[in-house]
């Protein structure tokens, strides 16, 4: 049978990929939820149309997302996450056993019990104690928290869960209010190689050095994502992300992983020539 | 007007680009060349209907096949090239003043013509008096070749150009024989994504490390070829890909890239976990 999916990266450039089944789907007031199986990507869930995580590739965002911010902060213990309702950045957070609470802001808890029962490589851990899921809007949660997180991990796309608020200064600003002394925050700056994408990568770097005194960018290889080029943002108030790097400290730690290692952690803050230039655009 | 050009990357997975115009089309005993022209990448030059380069992207995987030896090797006269009928390695070998002499082995010069007329970005250095291209088989090209080279690079998909043969143990010895007592031969690696393709990385990946002493593989986002995700394999017969990158000397040249940084040279060589764990499997 020729079943398929397909996401437009641009106008002009889609990716398509072979499905077996279609086993979820639910619409609310936020978005338009999806699971399909498929024979190459495994499961893949899309919010809107435009795939969210597969299982295939998912732990290179996932561990991205969490591992350089963990192994760069010296004791992580009360973590805050935006989104992430598929699960994926609690399973690596609660690997670290001195985290003794996670608080997970996602305004779509449908995708919770989706994760829960369909994708359950990636949502095993939400139902763990350390764990507590608030349903509530992004910037109404942080806007009167003071000093009280050690990272923060920003965890969407804005195509679910909290969306726009997501990518305003103010949400910025609160985030590094709440935040303690030596805080730190990594969130997503999308792809800068399509013209229509590099806008957001341009927008969300622009508020973060606006926000916090040290502010870096990394990269991955995410293939089910446009261009296959994901970039992060890393800022913080004290550590810098490769020079408070300690390898071998988290080396030691005995973390399973298959895409973070500390070499790649050191790595993956050296970018491309045009994304340096396009990122001190607005510097 | 809907037309599309679609590459399968697996048997479940395609890409497609939107085209405005088919431009050029030419079969011969290796193989059928094709030239589209499309919005979003540009020119897109096929070889058997998978994409050999695009206009938006061809300067990544021509930056880093080229500048990643030449910025390694402290004085690189003789060069080899195979394949790079397109003429992007040749544009960018030609930015380094001490370069006396390239000889290019490229069995389809239909390829070379085409490039020519239709990809003046790429192709613009072929027809400088330091270019030779001998139209032969590179097998029979190297076989009897003996420390002549100072860099050898062979920048062939085994789509068009010498095929096969450049996969083979003895087309590796034979380079390394072909090599001065420093040189440095570089290769492509393919994807390691794809379980489909990750078997020629570790092929390829296999015969060099038996021929060279030095032996590294380093990576580069590529949006436009299978997930996106490029290995390239540096081999070495004295030099070092990090420890003997001399940054410093490289910057004073003034050489303008988009992709190529020497920071970016020392991180494209950390390797995410699962990429090193494969390699590892045929050291």
């Amino acid at each position: 049978m020729d079943f398929w999916f397909t996401e437009r990266h641009t106008e002009d450039v889609q990716l398509s990929i072979r499905l077996d089944k279609h086993i979820f789907s639910e619409e609310n007031d936020n978005n338009r939820i999806d699971i399909f199986e498929s024979p190459e990507y495994g499961k893949i869930l899309t919010a809107d149309g435009y795939i969210v995580m597969t299982e295939k590739d998912e732990f290179i965002y996932h561990e991205m997302m969490t591992h350089i911010p963990m192994a760069v902060h010296p004791n992580p213990q009360r973590i805050l996450v935006f989104g992430a309702g598929d699960g994926g950045v609690v399973r690596e957070l609660l690997k670290y056993p001195e985290v003794e609470r996670i608080d997970m802001v996602e305004v779509n808890t449908g995708v919770v019990e989706a994760a829960k029962k369909y994708l359950p490589f990636s949502a095993g851990g939400l139902d763990d104690p350390k764990v507590t899921i608030h349903q509530q809007n992004a910037l109404r949660y942080i806007r009167h928290i003071v000093g009280e997180y050690d990272v923060i991990i920003i965890d969407s796309a804005g195509y679910y869960g909290p969306g726009e608020s997501l990518l305003s200064r103010e949400f910025y600003g609160s985030c590094y209010k709440a935040l303690k002394d030596d805080g730190i925050m990594v969130n997503q700056h999308q792809s800068p190689f399509y013209d229509e994408d590099r806008v957001e990568t341009q927008n969300a770097h622009k508020r973060i050095v606006n926000s916090f005194p040290i502010s870096r960018v990394y990269q991955a290889h995410i293939p089910s994502y446009p261009s296959g080029y994901w970039l992060f943002g890393f800022a913080s108030k004290k550590y810098h992300p490769t020079d408070d790097l300690d390898a071998k400290r988290w080396n030691e730690r005995g973390i399973i992983t298959n895409y973070y290692t500390t070499n790649l952690h050191r790595g993956s803050f050296a970018l491309p020539a045009y994304v340096e230039r396009l990122l001190k655009r607005v510097e």
